[in-house]
């Protein structure tokens, strides 16, 4: 896992270079690129990127490691997502946000406009990051990754998950409710990411479902935990404004079931988690378990 | 061309229906769905559809009216994009306006959050578009026209473009900085348009380099008439506020060359483009051409 971070973070460096990217003549404008490499770097868990590349290596049992290859590629333009719905999240229309990483958030370092294109170009990046004009990953793959990654950030994923937060402040969601909206929000991008990973090659139908079920559990998992650390975590601890939710007057499911149920519910999830796995038929899971931990157990 | 025009609205309108996409489980949220839908519908010239479609039945002498196949996504995709970015500049922290297409812009009909969320989903949903999840689309095709258009608009293309004009406000800029900014921040889309078009089947290397001509030049163009309109014409025939250019001190061609100087070298450079056309070897360019003067004799 240590050795995926850091071809991540390489891969990531590489791709926000401030030189022109292959094929074009010009580079970013420094300001946009700036912007762009302040929100990516330096910070994040990389949890996204590391779904997909031992996702990878469950299902087709080769390496990830090659920067120009599918399953690198897949797993920074996910990231990429995730970036720049971050930065867009904490603009002061949105959550206002000042902190993020342990930073000032983009907008506070950058300005409104600078956060607000750093974003839209973050998302454009994610797409041109997957269609590499050399022939090297197959034309196939790419609209396969672009196609899962495109529906897992839209209207019926995370924009969509982040317009039903928007619209439930101060209201009181059924537990399906909360579920539909983390599904999308947070959920969509977390599967989609495992999904991807498996996307990079051929895979049999059972480890696509098995894929399935796992990115769907540890996507639902992931936000539980999210709204338990919100109550019970220190803003230093985070690396951002802890209690927030409250604060916000947002339904999570420490409000809806309470610190406890909420607490037993991730772990229930992780349990349905390790059960895909186990019951996938791939030989080499030991990754994919491994994060499964690492989201139950993070402390940020 | 109205043919074609009506075509673009019918699948612009079918794309953003309030049911479920195909392939899945849930309806895009209403609030965000409606935002996008007055975002894109009703309005614009649909110049960029019509380019790719033009430069389809030229490059591939086929007609181009299935709303399945792959033209007619690439039409959609690329005005999706462009809706986007109208959306974001527009609002407040960049552009800061009110009126958009003889309508209340997005941000001040749906509010801040609602647009910033529409212009995020519907720069997702252009990629969406380009990747059907049946094969009626071959892959290669797809992942040809996804690159184009992540090109076009992001850091190297549209954003990157629109950051520089950020930076340029109250700037005196040469005639080469400002023809790079418009490059990127409208000629890269026009001309991906094009690309986009030809990009749709096998074409020629002699015809791929005369689009490549047409749409640098006719890239160009549109923005010199557009210099020229925001002096020349009202905020009632064009739509959205006048004289913004001026007012917001930005470097244009009427304040580099003046209106007489900029007028003749938007003539120009529709001889040029036309130029591109009748050294393409291409038996019917007359859509192409058809849409230079529209483009230069537009009176919004």
């Amino acid at each position: 896992m240590a050795q995926h971070l850091r071809q991540v973070e390489n891969a990531l460096d590489r791709l926000l270079s401030p030189h022109a990217p292959p094929g074009s003549a010009w580079a970013a404008p420094a300001d946009l690129n700036d912007a762009m490499r302040y929100a990516v770097l330096d910070g994040g868990k990389r949890l996204r990127p590391l779904l997909v590349l031992a996702a990878f290596e469950a299902v087709h049992g080769a390496p990830a490691s090659d920067a120009d290859a599918a399953p690198m590629r897949a797993a920074c333009a996910v990231e990429l997502i995730h970036a720049y719905s971050l930065v867009h999240d904490d603009m002061p229309c949105m959550d206002n946000d000042v902190l993020r990483r342990g930073k000032p958030t983009v907008h506070v370092q950058f300005g409104q406009a600078g956060a607000l294109l750093a974003g839209d170009a973050l998302q454009t990046l994610a797409f041109e990051v997957l269609t590499p004009l050399d022939a090297r990953v197959d034309p196939a793959v790419q609209a396969r990754l672009c196609a899962i990654l495109a529906r897992a950030s839209g209207r019926v994923g995370m924009a969509g998950g982040q317009a039903i937060d928007l619209a439930s402040v101060g209201q009181t969601l059924s537990e399906d409710s909360l579920r539909h909206m983390h599904q999308l929000k947070t959920g969509a991008l977390l599967q989609a990411s495992v999904m991807m990973g498996a996307a990079c090659g051929t895979a049999s139908a059972m480890a696509l479902q098995a894929m399935e079920a796992f990115g769907q559990a540890i996507g639902l998992a992931f936000q539980v935990v999210d709204d338990v650390l919100d109550v019970t975590a220190d803003s230093a601890t985070l690396g951002k404004t802890a209690g927030k939710d409250a604060d916000n007057d947002k339904p999570t499911y420490v409000a809806l079931m309470g610190l406890e149920r909420s607490r037993a519910y991730a772990a229930t999830l992780a349990e349905q988690a390790h059960a895909a796995l186990q019951g996938s038929g791939l030989a080499d899971t030991a990754a994919l378990a491994a994060l499964v931990n690492r989201v139950i157990h993070r402390v940020h």
